[in-house]
């Protein structure tokens, strides 16, 4: 708890109202969209400005308070969840669209922007800006760039970070800090920004942002197939690839997912399927034609039962449709749903998808996978209620499970979701003791008083030697150690 | 000078024949493309791999030896040149592409591949490596890396950073590390890739690199258009963006720059113009073919003389071959070429064209600019005899206004050669404290002995206070003050 002093404190920087340090408020700050992670926070702060934000930073490092960042609480690993009586910053307050500079396809903005208003502007204006995580109508783009926030456009376009051109940022220790210009071009020193996209707010405060803009495609096709199995589906991607295509999306969904869709939306699709693929191409129509006729044809030499290509922009939001509504779909079976975020190499999808199933059979936990086929980033679904410990543990067992196969494939622990709170645990067992050390030293030297996060992406003590697997091979072990 | 027990150390790390210690030898690793920086490294060592690095780096931590790594030494920069008595670690030995995963479009290398090897080897195989920097013919992917070079095709396909999806790194102490995977989605911790990229050997010595690489384009337009003046020049780049059509290759050269090329190639420029653009479209066939014509269109609805539109490979390469001999057509005029590298927002393009044009009229060097129109890097190219002291104050005179102007259009000291040892003191000076601060807070934890580098970048010594511009607004005063 905070003591009088330091509320009275906060106040005088960013005015009485702005402050909440009552049980009932709190609560509401007290989790982001992760299951079960609550936890309430000190107070809340809701700053005005750089200035205000390197206030509340400079005394948080006098008094030893901690600082959590927060925008609009959407995160997916905890990162905004306010641990060790954390005073949540919310940063919602810096909500504009300061300058779009069209002659350098440029856009200047406040980190509490919401991501779909920043395409909305835009594209109004004849550009694009492609990043679009699943909940971009309510997300920031502050937290897009803390998180390094991914989407359904990610193979043809890249992620937050390769739209990042400058960051202003109120450092751990308060100091105010501009990184980068509107020069595509810039290699004057390290670039920092590039160390603080997807730093998941623990090497500072985001307070302005300069993102590149592209111009918007001039079209879109957009098809859905339906196959027998999550094989063929793969497959089809493979020869997509192979043609080669890059579409602007390759999402799928498994067959638990699809049932619950149509379960849910009754928008017709066959529920004794085993995979669906939606694949979208834009650009200049006469590419979108070809392309789309191209993957209508090497989907159904995989063995696609059905393929259906859009001929209005409505029929296309409908088909889009089907993967939007994945995840709440499958929300809304089970109390609890725990949102699983692990990439592999493409080449790696089908065995990856197989492992979830077989893992979700040994459980018996229902687990829907659905995700980014064209870049490997999967979300397996695993549907629970929190309040049965048996359905808990083997809630936390598939989810290691899913963790240590999609190492051991080749891939990562998290796509696009981050750390946060929900895998540093992981994220200290498999990364390399050299990178992690690294990691521990720049956070350190930038924030030597702790005062940013702390709790997330890792912890800042040291990992016990001797017991440390260095890569995902030497993991494999462990594996095996785990298994039921 | 090394001792005999140090020199011995080295021999039995990498092998006698790997170590050269002989004046005559050293001498020819005693500098790199830049102008007027030579300096003796103490040994020249060729490991083999990375533990031997890992033995060399440990082994200078101890002794208090200084290591400067290089490829085949083309850098603009002076960062391969060997102060403070340095060992060059030379990484030529590692040279092999080790592996081409097709599936996935990444391809695994060792740091000493030379660039345009690596774009052979791909595009044999209908793919594509992008980044093109000048000298792609003889420098190595690692010292592109490790400046993060760019290259022609800047605009429409980023820099050598957008593509590095993984790197080994040898750090300072000697550990080995790994970081990146092949998901085109990875958040799993601080992206320490993106830190390595562009630290000029600050950081660590890479030994292998994972690249991003794209299907090959299936066809290319290739115009060059010649205007009266440079500001009907930028006047067609800014109206193809504004089309919008964001071609593969935007390149210009101005009239002292066209004016050598054709007196060194006769190649039939008409040396009475002002300006020439070289324009390149790439995809598609029908999308190139389009965006060809309306950029023809564009550039003589902008006052543009003369167009052609190669019909051939061999028409184009030969339009492409005015801007690609810019630089030795410039080189031979005088003994000494200096070469600068500022960016600026490509708005303003024209205004720094003009400025450099006043700064050669003021102090009497000739000076040829050409550069990528398309991404605002541009290369102002000094000419002198260094033998001649009253030129090389003109020059240094010249070099710093230029490199103030870009700061003042809101650009950059460096779009793709770097800071080196060429603009350490400029970076010194004109980097926000807090963000020189910060590089400083990581080089130093990260190298804690100063074993790499050193005396490039920027000095481990802290900055004066209260004599440092914290903008480039505020540096105008002390451009104001430095005119003659």
């Amino acid at each position: 708890m905070l003591n009088s002093h330091q509320l009275q404190k906060l106040k005088s920087i960013v005015g009485q109202e702005h402050v909440l340090d009552q049980e009932a408020d709190l609560w509401v700050y007290g989790y982001d969209a992760t299951a079960m992670t609550r936890h309430l926070p000190a107070a809340v702060v809701s700053p005005a400005n750089a200035e205000e934000i390197s206030a509340i930073l400079r005394f948080a490092n006098e008094e030893g308070l901690k600082i959590v960042p927060r925008g609009s609480g959407t995160g997916l690993s905890g990162g905004s969840v306010a641990l060790q009586e954390s005073i949540v910053l919310s940063l919602l307050r810096l909500n504009q669209i300061l300058e779009i500079d069209r002659a350098n396809m440029v856009a200047t903005l406040q980190p509490g922007v919401i991501t779909a208003q920043l395409h909305q502007t835009v594209e109004n204006l004849g550009l694009f800006y492609p990043p679009d995580p699943g909940s971009m109508k309510i997300c920031t783009v502050g937290g897009n760039v803390a998180e390094n926030a991914g989407g359904l456009r990610g193979l043809k376009y890249g992620v937050t970070r390769d739209y990042v051109m400058g960051l202003e940022v109120v450092l751990p220790e308060g100091e105010v800090m501009w990184t980068g210009s509107k020069c595509p071009k810039d290699v004057a020193g390290y670039d920092l920004k590039q160390l603080l996209v997807g730093s998941e707010g623990t090497l500072g405060v985001i307070t302005k942002i300069l993102v590149k803009l592209l111009p918007r495609p001039a079209s879109k096709s957009t098809l859905l197939a339906v196959f027998p199995d999550m094989e063929s589906a793969a497959a089809t991607v493979a020869a997509i690839i192979a043609a080669p295509i890059i579409p602007a999306t390759l999402e799928f969904l498994d067959q638990v997912t699809l049932r619950c869709v149509e379960d849910f939306a009754h928008i017709g699709l066959p529920v004794d399927a085993g995979a669906i693929l939606l694949m979208e191409s834009d650009g200049h129509p006469a590419v979108t034609a070809e392309e789309a006729e191209q993957m209508a044809r090497l989907a159904r030499q995989q063995g696609a039962s059905q393929v259906t290509l859009a001929q209005t922009p409505q029929e296309a939001l409908q088909l889009a449709s089907a993967r939007r509504m994945a995840f709440p779909a499958l929300a809304r079976m089970r109390p609890t749903t725990v949102l699983e975020d692990v990439s592999v190499p493409r080449s790696r999808l089908v065995e990856m998808v197989g492992a979830v199933r077989a893992i979700s059979q040994k459980c018996g936990l229902t687990i829907g996978t659905f995700g980014h086929a064209g870049d490997g980033n999967l979300h397996p679904t695993l549907l629970l209620d929190e309040r049965n410990p048996e359905e808990v543990k083997q809630m936390e067992w598939a989810f290691e499970q899913i963790c240590l196969k999609a190492l051991e494939l080749g891939g990562t622990l998290t796509g696009e979701h981050g750390v946060g709170l929900l895998k540093r645990d992981f994220l200290e067992r498999f990364t390399q003791p050299a990178a992690l050390e690294v990691m521990r030293r720049v956070r350190q030297c930038m924030d030597p008083r702790q005062v940013m996060n702390p709790g997330k992406l890792f912890s800042n003590h040291p990992r016990r030697e001797g017991q440390l697997p260095q890569t995902p091979e030497q993991c494999l072990p462990i594996l095996e150690g785990l298994k039921p």
